[in-house]
């Protein structure tokens, strides 16, 4: 694996407890929350402690493998009705993030079959391990992919949070950037800030601070600006779930990026590992968006910052059509149009 | 005047003050201030007590009455020395609002040819009164000339907040939305928040909820969202300085929304009263554009959300392209290309 600064770990084992780093406080406080049950590990997706597509899946394997310990089953019959009842209970936590599902169902894969209980809870841990290390290793590929397609001394726009933080490590269009920045130290990119969460203010300034990458951050609405400018030659950002048309279902504002730089001639590319492909729905209309608190809106932060009573609308996630994707980079290499072809290829080569 | 249930007073005179409402503070907070000399309105200029292209102007002319009130000359000459000093503190204050170098020319007009110094002191009073009342009845007039220009049940998008906050009361953007809604209850509006000061979500939002009309707050990355799913039917918006040509300088994210609007195919107006028209300049590359502090963008009142010392951008404006908007509206009526001739003849008609 590639050698990085950056050290912090977004989610690890420690003994049989499953450790995140508290994404809602970063960067101004350094937490970790340890869990011990399913539950805990549900509620720590539900209210983004941990977040990002790829970290959620992680979790979410981690998770299954603490519901198999604390169940108290003898039999593999009881035992799988807890794990049964624990991956339904996972899985409604977020509704957009594909990887949520992909790791789910590769768990089921180990105890979906009849065999000795704790042979299988040792075996849930270990491939939650797996998981886990393969997420790093694929975002080191995805930059060595990516590294290529960005100019000389290129200004970068990034949005929302696909850094280490939003995976297992090194990143997804964070990782991209890391890559692209040992090759070239003169590039420069400008984080969105990321309303509602700050994800981009937080975490991905956060990161690029610790890189030593040099990071304007800006608010979400002047992007338009450096793209009118001239300022922005590239575009990254991860995705939450990919139709089989390479619809692609990223944070909210995302859809707005690439109209803006497709509208500017810049290209648009999307970096994300295929357990976020999902093949089983057609297009981007068939992704299901996730309705977030209004609050999350009304209030920055614990600062309250509209009037009482306002009507809200907080949609996590938007879909950027496929025609506004200049290429979709995974594990497998760079894929482009027709993506239906491309994305089915990469999905079979794994 | 037409009447509306909106009661604050954005600015006015009490006795020999100039009295403000905070608007750093709203919605959570009213307080007011008041203003006793030119140099404590020029803070509250910079520093956006009081914001918005034609609240500034009147602003500018209530200062440039006490500058001629704190000036002890007894003779025309130390009278306007003194005056023209005021004039260039209060137009350093913010570089980008045309209205507030055509407030200080009005009052130029004034005190630019010798005469009795208290007749000068009460006429730059008198006059700035006058800025008041007229900068209401534009707003009016906006409002009856644009009404017609939308569908039944029309679902509209505004950004920051051109409101009777940003005028001396109606509105601009907001005041043809008034007028809209006093034709047709059924109409919605989705209010940007407009960071990084949250003019929308503190103010817009504010305004719309004291006038009942029907408002969703939405960050500044959700607007694509709604363009996409067909929910936006028209977009208003105020305006800073608009160049001779129609190019529009606007809250920063404004571009942003003229090019999903542009791209989804739903019309695009800018509502200004015609001292907002700067004939002076070709385009918008020549509009200066402010840069403003940092912190406005790292921090949320006193709350940090983003870590300490990473780099910036904060610009305060964009400029919208002409070819981007589908009409101007100035009190003098509804303005469409070439806007080199409709705004000449409109600046012309005053």
């Amino acid at each position: 694996m590639a050698q990085t600064s950056y050290s912090v770990k977004t989610i690890e084992w420690q003994g049989d407890e499953v450790v995140m780093i508290d994404q809602r406080i970063l960067p101004l406080d350094e937490a970790y929350i340890h869990h011990r049950t399913w539950q805990e590990v549900g509620d720590s997706i539900k209210t983004m402690v941990i977040r990002g597509a790829p970290a959620i899946g992680v979790a979410a394997a981690m998770g299954m493998a603490l519901a198999a310990m604390q169940s108290s089953a003898s039999s593999y019959e009881q035992l799988k009705a807890d794990l049964d009842t624990a991956a339904k209970g996972l899985f409604e936590t977020r509704p957009t993030a594909y990887n949520l599902g992909w790791a789910l169902k590769q768990q089921e894969q180990i105890y979906g079959q009849p065999g000795d209980p704790d042979e299988i809870r040792r075996r849930l841990k270990e491939r939650s391990q797996e998981i886990l290390d393969e997420d790093i290793a694929m975002c080191v590929a995805m930059g060595e992919h990516a590294a290529p397609l960005f100019p000389k001394g290129a200004r970068i726009l990034t949005h929302c949070n696909a850094g280490a933080l939003a995976t297992a490590g090194y990143g997804t269009a964070l990782g991209v950037i890391r890559s692209v920045f040992r090759r070239d130290p003169g590039i420069m990119v400008y984080a969105d800030e990321t309303r509602p969460f700050l994800q981009g203010a937080r975490l991905t300034a956060w990161e690029l601070q610790q890189e030593g990458i040099p990071c304007r951050l800006i608010t979400d609405n002047m992007s338009g600006y450096f793209f009118k400018k001239g300022e922005i030659d590239a575009v990254v950002v991860g995705s939450d779930r990919i139709a089989a048309n390479g619809d692609v279902a990223n944070k909210i504002g995302t859809y707005t990026v690439s109209v803006l730089a497709k509208v500017h001639g810049v290209p648009f590319y999307v970096a994300a590992p295929t357990s976020t492909v999902d093949l089983g729905i057609p297009d981007g209309d068939h992704i299901p968006i996730e309705e977030r608190d209004p609050a999350e809106v009304t209030h920055f932060r614990e600062v309250q910052c509209a009037p009482a009573g306002i009507g809200v609308c907080n949609p996590a996630f938007d879909v950027t059509p496929h025609e506004n994707v200049t290429a979709i980079i995974t594990e497998a290499g760079v894929h482009r149009e027709p993506y239906s072809e491309s994305l089915a290829a990469a999905k079979k080569g794994k």
